[in-house]
């Protein structure tokens, strides 16, 4: 593959203007920053937005917000997440908890509406989130855990989840299979619509992870009649460090479903104060505490931006950015012992590329100290993350150039 | 009782000048703020505070501050909020979730911890989340609710937990008894040392729900012997709407307990990515997802503040503000046909005042209008939260006067 020079890439680039909504997005202390699909930047807008929620909604409204906003947004940010991003109708979606908690609460309720059946089939190379939950899970209430690929591996790259042979694991048995849409180390990008007709094939429920494919990823989660989904926001949703997390629930199944976590808020009326938990109907049956309204106020700038790029332009960016960084891999640094751990069709790529190389453990500090930030993954993987959005094509080629220059120079 | 007159009153309070710290304490439009117990007002340094946080530590040290400081932040601040606040040494308290979520998980872990014990001992008045997420737990784990104090009463008040009765209440077959230490209604407060002495007579755990009392009263978990506790921080801790809550768990019961919601961040090495879940040793261990970093900002400030003031002096000022509400409305709103609905004692009060009227529920709007902020809870009750460090003695009077007035007025 031959390398078009970044300059020329990033002239050419049409959302290459949004680059500047983003705080410190040319602040020469920060070289390259290649790791968004682990925390996202924070808009300009967002310090300003936090400063005057706390002067006016907090502060001057105060309680009366809840009754005035607050007690709607989980839904209403829930629903235009669902729009920008997601490819749901509204009613689906909601802003709670975190990542872990919404998957117990979800593959819970999912085991409980599946009586007859007692397996669950997951990736065992999956982010260690899913599979902890799912064992926790699985052990309570007596379930078995059927691997889809094999055992845990340790290496940098990951599984590549096809239909075949999600066909091939599943049966009369599968209460759920819980998958991730892009994997976390290689960054494999599942089929969503033929996996989860294969689940479906065998009756069973599916559970897509969408934290590393939402916002960077096209994404048509009623069109590939997906049942459940669970998110963070803090990758390409740049919702800020810890963020809440979001979950989908097919609006076929909000009836059939309940989930474990009685809090008052998923209660049919949470200021009713009455003797017996009644599930609310709809989406918000899955809240359970006091929705975390102050740290959902990021997300909110970060959807209207996407909305105003569009997804299909964001993906093409994001494919643009990833062929750079597999072109750029091979001409510098495959030549210093690198191998590229992700898929090279961009059709099976999120938007990060992981590359493999012994010393990359060593040289990640340095790195760091340089203002240079890709991620590292134990034992030897080094994770490139394009957001879209900010990331420009003369960082890229900044990072990868730092690294094989860390390569040749050794640690240190 | 006689009424000292406000000006009086602020005059002589030595916490008075904690007031200007507040966002807009002073500003016309809110007359009277008296539900600090629901939502605490933000300090002047909050907006900031978090502008900061963004250019900074999310902006320009992006995915590093996770290794700087954030990773630590759940413990170190839930260190510092047992000392200032709890009575609790380190290593006890984590901040995590919300309030229910963490209700289900410590109170999952304590009955697995009790498995020849089949009962759950609870006051069928509490808080609904505290509640409900028992009677879920109860269902799918197969256990009983006995209810202390009668079934549950709709009224303004809520009844009066005693060590008596809790003695009364327990037996060979209590795993756990969940309370509140500060009645969400009546403003109760239960006496921590005995209570918890009467339920380990019975060789029970106790779980105590500090929502409302944390940061108004002196509490000492530790020395009270307390298991287990939870509370949210976005009343008297004044973290903001749905600010994330805290856990403590005594150290002697944290190698024994096991939490069900297995994420990522509670195991031994969250970035090691290995094929099976390990706890974490300590309080650690009873963290799931990804801690709520942003979201606990403003907590650190209050929690400074508190200790500047002293818990001390906070419950006194306190007190000094109850018993001029309790005169207040033994002076202007019994002779309209008002009756308090909390204790005359304010050794068995918290923070806040609950006054009962058949026409509260249809001045409430009104008052609010008004910029008169009491809360009202169904049926007839009306709370007054006095949070000591915010609320002057002129509010609570002005508060009063309009409250009067309004009762007088008629509803409109």
């Amino acid at each position: 593959m031959t390398v078009t020079p970044a300059a020329e890439l990033d002239a050419a680039d049409p959302l290459a203007r949004f680059r500047a909504r983003f705080v410190a997005a040319d602040d020469p202390s920060v070289a390259a920053y290649l790791d968004g699909n682990s925390l996202g930047r924070p808009l300009t807008v967002t310090g300003p937005r936090l400063a005057a929620f706390v002067d006016g909604a907090w502060g001057r409204r105060l309680i009366r917000s809840w009754d005035e906003a607050w007690l709607a947004e989980p839904l209403t940010v829930g629903d235009r997440l669902a729009e920008v991003a997601l490819g749901a109708a509204p009613g689906q979606v909601t802003v709670a908890d975190s990542t872990s908690v919404l998957l117990y609460k979800l593959i819970r309720a999912a085991v409980g509406a599946r009586p007859g059946r007692d397996e669950i089939v997951i990736e065992r190379s999956n982010f260690p989130t899913d599979r902890f939950i799912v064992d926790g899970i699985a052990a309570e209430c007596g379930l078995s855990v059927r691997p889809l690929g094999g055992p845990h591996q340790a290496g940098p790259g990951g599984p590549e989840v096809r239909a075949a042979d999600v066909a091939a694991a599943v049966s009369e048995r599968t209460a759920l299979v819980v998958l991730s849409q892009v994997d976390y180390r290689s960054g494999f990008l599942a089929d969503l619509a033929a996996v989860t007709a294969a689940a479906h094939q065998a009756g069973a429920l599916i559970l897509w992870d969408l934290c590393h494919s939402a916002g960077a990823v096209e994404i048509e989660l009623d069109a590939c009649a997906v049942d459940l989904a669970v998110g963070c926001t803090y990758k390409y949703l740049n919702g800020g460090p810890g963020s809440p997390a979001y979950c989908y629930v097919a609006a076929r199944l909000q009836e059939e479903l309940t989930q474990p976590v009685w809090g008052w808020m998923g209660a049919a009326d949470p200021f009713a104060m009455g003797p017996a938990y009644r599930p609310a109907t709809g989406i918000r049956k899955f809240i359970s505490g006091t929705p975390p309204v102050l740290a959902m106020q990021p997300l909110k700038d970060m959807l209207e931006l996407i909305a105003e790029a569009g997804v299909g332009a964001i993906r093409r960016k994001s494919v643009a950015l990833t062929e750079q960084a597999v072109a750029l891999t091979d001409e510098r640094l495959a030549p210093l012992g690198a191998a590229l751990a992700s898929p090279r069709d961009p059709a099976e790529r999120g938007s990060h590329v992981t590359v493999d190389h012994p010393r990359f453990a060593a040289v990640t500090e340095s790195l760091w100290r340089q203002g240079i930030i890709p991620d590292f993954r134990p034992p030897s993987g080094l994770r490139i993350g394009l957001s879209p959005l900010s990331t420009s094509f003369a960082e890229l080629d900044r990072g990868i150039d730092a690294i094989a220059t860390q390569l040749r120079a050794g640690p240190g």
